[in-house]
């Protein structure tokens, strides 16, 4: 998949049904990808991009409109097919993470075709994926792992991959979403992959590698959600992972969402997850853990982090405020 | 879906590479649906139904030839169209549970259109579905769980929900896979969803109902599979069981095909079973044992039964040979 760079990212319509995670990705990784926003009218979404029209954004070099607004469900609302229309009319591709796909929107496919403009559907997998075959192979295996979605798994995975080749280490991040597979420029989004191939998807993406070379794979979901639980088992037991971060937000009560799930406690949730990963790697071992401090200030941050070392005897960081440099350090 | 019966079981060509578990599932469970088979020359393959072409299982009733024959991966060989396109002009529907879609193969779309036959992917879910929501529902459920596939969790789940319904207990068996749904006439092949949607797929097929009502609901693969356990555990999630039977091959001692995965002991697999359902389902817990004791004498299977429910403290069964009473009665 060869997505033209930069980037126009779409914000869509809806303040309060979307979200920017995946504006806000691209952004804070690959800046020198990102143009400009564009949102739709009402909509105060904001990443801190110029906002454009798509054939300002054209005329200033970007090349691909990125649906770069999500939503529960995955879906393209009929309110957005008029800025895909008016992007590919400007002269843009149009790259697209949810889980409906851009062709099959006729007028989107007709406009796409008149035009000779690419859609890219990068949550859909056209590899023919193989069912896992649970085999060994040389190369070591990084996986984040975390206490319920969206609370720092891509961020924390991006951060060590930079820090181990910082170190002057092989390292490859290895996208399992899709704003990790914008940045990345490869990757499968295995939460849509069918079901028996979840695992396969992850063999898939981690072949065998020179043995000093670390795959750092981006986390999905968590063991402990009602409703994607199954995808990070098969993310776990495909990566078949030498070692594991454990991902969480201290602030965090509940699966967010969902209020009749309180979040496990670190020690159980580290515990349940060693117990799933031995049964396909008995080296299995966590690593680290990252917490997302982003609502603490610095000094409750820190104490938080040294607090949670010493109880957890590993090295705890937040990598985006003070850098993952502990974690890569002890994969050595 | 409605699926047009009596059925022409196809068993494909190649003795070596595919199964006639679905084939035989469903001459054992509703073999008033079944004419006849229809095996490729030099298959050897048989499940002792009468073998008919196309066009006399048509001239005796048949309407629809069922691909009986299954595969790793679930694709449909090229050495099986020309079967499918006689079918198709003998006047018969086609239903297919493989990955692979028939729609898909454009001879075979192209001839249903052309003689005004139905095809039905029953592996495909054509419903939009729900993202699980988690929540409490009323009604009973009642899952079947394995240490591995292929060993007796749908025979176990059917066996149970006709003895629930002989004790004259309001009793659904609910459908998880191809064969489950070609017997029962509904369901969803939840190893096809996409992986956000497993345990979505899980709560829409086993929606709230009345308080003393239970869904018997068939299991898949085996949280311990290092292919599948992605779908089991959306599927335990998703299903949120108040009662557990853990199903089991005591001739086996390693995953099937995966020589590298021992079977983990039962004490084990249903404590990890457990503290995985207990998240959605604190009332969580095992009601009972089924035993798969095809390859054993009879005095062999009874005493190793009569261990097992010592052992574990539960009612252990073999449903096809002894019948599921015990474990019907212990839902009381």
């Amino acid at each position: 998949m060869k997505i033209a760079a930069p980037y126009l990212l779409f914000l869509g319509d809806d303040a309060n049904r979307h979200s920017t995670k995946m504006a806000q990705g691209l952004k804070d990784w690959v800046p020198e990808k990102c143009v400009a926003q564009f949102a739709l009218p009402g909509n105060s979404l904001d990443v801190g991009l110029p906002e454009m029209t798509p054939a300002l954004a054209y005329a200033r070099g970007a090349r691909t409109l990125v649906v770069a607004a999500t939503n529960i469900g995955g879906f393209l609302p009929q309110a957005w097919h008029g800025a895909l229309l008016t992007a590919l009319e400007a002269g843009l591709d149009l790259a697209n993470g949810m889980h409906v796909q851009l062709r099959d929107i006729p007028a989107v496919n007709a406009a796409a075709q008149r035009h000779g403009r690419q859609l890219h559907d990068v949550r859909h997998c056209d590899i023919e994926l193989p069912v896992a075959n649970g085999k060994d192979r040389s190369g070591k295996r990084l996986l984040m792992v975390g206490t319920d979605c969206a609370l720092g798994k891509k961020y924390t995975a991006l951060a060590l991959a930079r820090a181990l080749q910082a170190q002057g280490r092989r390292a490859t991040f290895r996208a399992t979403g899709q704003t990790g597979i914008l940045i990345a420029g490869q990757g499968i989004a295995v939460d849509a992959v069918k079901a028996d191939f979840i695992a396969g998807a992850a063999e898939y993406l981690t072949p065998a590698n020179d043995p000093q070379h670390w795959d750092v794979v981006e986390g999905q979901g968590s063991l402990f959600h009602p409703a994607y639980s199954g995808v990070s088992l098969g993310l776990l037991h495909g990566s078949k992972p030498h070692a594991l971060v454990l991902c969480h937000d201290p602030t965090r009560t509940h699966i967010s969402g969902y209020e009749d799930y309180p979040l496990s406690s670190l020690t159980d949730c580290m515990d349940f997850h060693l117990r799933a990963a031995r049964l396909v790697n008995p080296q299995a071992r966590f690593v680290g853990i990252s917490l997302n401090t982003s609502k603490l200030d610095a000094a409750t941050a820190q104490q938080l982090l040294a607090d949670t070392a010493k109880r957890q005897q590993l090295p705890c960081v937040d990598p985006i405020r003070f850098g993952a440099q502990t974690i890569a350090a002890a994969l050595q």
